[in-house]
């Protein structure tokens, strides 16, 4: 069994964009050497998400008119009584996910036709880190 | 360390539709011959989700008018440029989760009293697959 | 390969309640031995979560305040005509998630800088379980 460990980091420089790491995270796969397990991708921010989806622009643009129809900036959210001014980040990486698990069969991503992974930011323009964990034969 | 793969396949009748596949997978762990160890569950297309939740028909019926509502069909969603009318499905998968991942102890999946895996089509009646991926000794 | 199996128990006073417990996961960890791998930890009960965020009062404040609106409970639920009240509870965990799988590297849980692992009660006020599996080197 192997077990390895990389690391993406992203510097953003829109506050908000989603960034598509299909190809990075295939090659940490690749660079792992396993044929056969399971693949973590996980934000290490708790305002940031990773999730799988379509690479279509306007679908893209859906996805951010709906995060902030549900969960939207600039509300008295308590958090700011801290300083901070990025409650909503914290909703929206939560209605993406921030983490995915992607199987690996025959050395490849085992990915269906459009699946994408995307890390997506929502409080950017700083350095922050994406961990992949590759386990398997 | 063993690791199994498997598929599961679905056309469903009508566009939305949920499946129970606590059984399919169950049965693909035994097949798999782990003991000890977990079993990822993930959709292969991105209009539909796996999740765990009760096996009760109001309920499934609660949470599908609850997606209608947060993510709505019919809206005048930039993706339907490309021609597709299903920018609604892949949010209501976003909001479901499109996989899990279940633990399996002393050879059977390891799951509490009500709890029970779902396929969740959002844009069916067409082919398509669940990835189902065993790990563990 | 070792895989490590433990559960945590919880039993809240109140019905909606959120309880760190990365420490609890981390000590689990520690106990496996796996200084290489990953650690899945879920919830056992269907109308409980586990998720990664911050861990300030605050912010926790807001997430209710937010489930409570996308998820309203004492609305006129199809599951409620079985005698269960608590159909908002099952809607509020799928918001939040019900699992997370967390990177262990060099013995540790690898996580960033404010990343903190919670349970999330939406029906307590009686005895309910996460199972914590690890798997590795």
């Amino acid at each position: 069994m192997k077990v390895h460990t990389d690391y993406l980091w992203f510097n953003t420089k829109k506050r908000q964009e989603f960034i598509r790491i299909t190809d990075d995270v295939a090659k940490i796969v690749a660079d792992s050497g396993v044929k056969e397990g399971t693949v973590l991708v996980s934000a290490m921010h708790i305002t940031a998400g990773v999730y799988v989806n379509d690479w279509e622009d306007g679908l893209i643009a859906d996805f951010q008119v709906w995060l902030e129809k549900l969960a939207p900036a600039g509300l008295n959210y308590k958090h700011h009584q801290t300083g901070e001014d990025n409650a909503d980040a914290h909703l929206k990486r939560t209605i993406m996910g921030h983490q995915v698990v992607l199987p690996i069969t025959a050395g490849q991503l085992d990915l269906g036709p459009w699946e994408q992974v995307f890390y997506a930011e929502f409080d950017g323009q700083r350095k922050k880190r994406v961990v992949v964990k590759v386990m398997g034969l």
